[in-house]
């Protein structure tokens, strides 16, 4: 950077669109530099033929890094998993940051480096970008919004509103991670030190389920934000159906199970960026299950219920003794800026 | 929304992906809906064929709202703008918000409205989108990202990379008028109070000049963070041509001008929002300049100079008297938070 200050900080010429702007953002793509990216003309030009899906995403995790990730990776896998989730495989990734003025440009080449080594595990580019730059106190140093496009391959066809009653309800592995290694970053807390973000990219998971049983997946949803409850409650809504988990399928790693104790959180309601729940055809969830379990992503994939008429909209938890239990959509705030 | 404040502020909840989330979503969805995006799942599907453009830009302005548009009509503008200067139609735009906690709802819902205005007036459809909410303190009000998709017909093939010598520049209308609005607005001015941002979205010119003719428009670029002198330099690097521009043929309304005057700017390097810089074949100038002339937004398109082998990347200004000026692209800040 040509105008960069003594210690390698942001400053508001980065954000002008003059020679300050143009060094800030040839360091940035230097990180991830491909062939559409560096002809830096007012838009990418791709090729694109048939169903493409669309995407995006806005960032603000707080901390920037976390055990298992930082919001550069969060980012891509974000939008690469909103893809997977109607079946798409993504074909380019924008990146767009917002970044407070006196922030190190160290932490931003941090972020940069992240996102190629994500951007290559998920096999995908960013084609296209932008960086603002505001007044020191106005952002939190750095948000970052990802949009991407990918494209559906024929036969598939999945939506949170194509369940029916009688589908299975899978999930990709244990749940809660992403929450409490955020927490636990934040507030400094030893007890949650091995637990790491699952933060990964579900594309290759889903292709593998796709070239298993290509019509037998029926609705996707990563639950991020209000966890696996939330993603349940959408799906349910979506498809007017009854969902029934059975609690004792749910698989939760025993750390992040004690951590929820001890903070007084209920896993179902804690974010996971490396998870999906899948709603699958009663007569091919196995040969799905199957699939998942040859991946490193769904190794642990489990059936943990089904779809059913009932009550459009209602999730219930079966306990192991006792009577079901209700499982509603999130309500209040669980943990800001967890994503 | 349920759990909205007495007041009408947004607070944390609303960011928390659970019922607060939904409730937000549903409103800001119901300014703009539409099939594909009240689908409300993790993509959007479209069709496409062909070459697809594909940009981001984030928009941190402030004031939110100034004479002549606000962020909302700015994002749109901005991204539907890029996706023209590849020669692309609008066909889709992603939106991700970035609200402080605090901000008031009406802001969002004025935001929103507008978004509604300028997708009618471009053509285009807001599919998928996302909205965090950030603590007090920790962003300014609102942050929007907007990403977009175009296609691109065929016979078009629009770069910055392909400007030849001899090629004429031609500007669409006066410059400046943004960043002095913004300027005037910011600060209070009162002998700016006429002056509009020109904000608009310039893809039904770009058709207009395409239709007329298609292989001629070598380049496009719209002149904004850095005004006309960085788009220039810009377009002079890209296709490693020298451009020449007549100072007297550069269009500059009256009243801009003595704004630039009087606070010292120059309007070379103030920033536009509903401008283009195209580069033409000399054989269809005239062809493409009429056509520009047929359409509201390019009534005042003017020749203003030509591109030349000359020195690489270079931009001169020819006076009306005296000597030519190098006009480099823009250093330092002249205004932060423009766009």
């Amino acid at each position: 950077m040509t105008e960069q200050s003594p210690e390698g900080l942001i400053l508001l010429s980065h954000g002008s669109g003059g020679v300050s702007s143009h060094a800030l953002v040839e360091r940035l793509v230097g990180h991830i530099s491909n062939r559409t990216l560096s002809r830096l003309d007012d838009s990418a030009v791709l090729e694109a033929n048939g169903r493409i899906a669309f995407t995006t995403d806005g960032y603000t995790v707080d901390p920037l890094f976390f055990p298992g990730g930082d919001i550069g990776r969060l980012a891509v896998c974000g939008t690469v998993n909103d893809l997977a989730m109607v079946g798409a495989q993504p074909i380019a990734l924008s990146l767009a940051f917002i970044v407070e003025e006196g922030t190190q440009a160290k932490v931003l080449d941090d972020v940069m480096s992240s996102i190629r080594d994500t951007c290559m595990l998920a096999g995908v580019d960013v084609v296209t970008g932008d960086t603002k730059v505001v007044n020191r106190g106005k952002a939190d140093r750095l948000f970052v919004t990802t949009a991407g496009i990918g494209m559906i391959p024929d036969r598939v066809d999945i939506s949170g509103h194509n369940a029916r009653p009688g589908d299975v309800v899978i999930v990709s592995g244990p749940i809660g991670d992403h929450g409490v290694a955020i927490m636990g970053a934040r507030e400094g807390l030893s007890f949650t030190s091995a637990i790491k973000s699952d933060c990964a990219p579900l594309n290759s998971l889903v292709a593998r389920m796709l070239a298993a049983a290509p019509r037998a997946v029926r609705a996707l949803r990563d639950p991020t934000r209000g966890g696996l409850a939330t993603a349940l409650n959408e799906l349910a809504g979506q498809s007017a159906l009854e969902i029934a988990v059975d609690e004792a399928a749910v698989p939760v790693r025993g750390d992040v199970r004690s951590a929820c104790e001890m903070l007084g959180l209920d896993p179902y309601y804690v974010a996971n960026e490396g998870k999906l729940v899948a709603i699958v055809d009663p007569a091919f969830s196995n040969t799905v299950l199957d699939a998942m379990h040859g991946h490193p992503l769904g190794r642990e994939a489990a059936i943990v219920g089904e779809a059913m008429k009932g009550m459009p909209g209602r999730v219930v938890v079966r306990t192991r003794m006792g009577p079901s239990r209700l499982l509603v959509m999130l309500t209040g705030e669980l943990l800001p800026r967890i994503c």
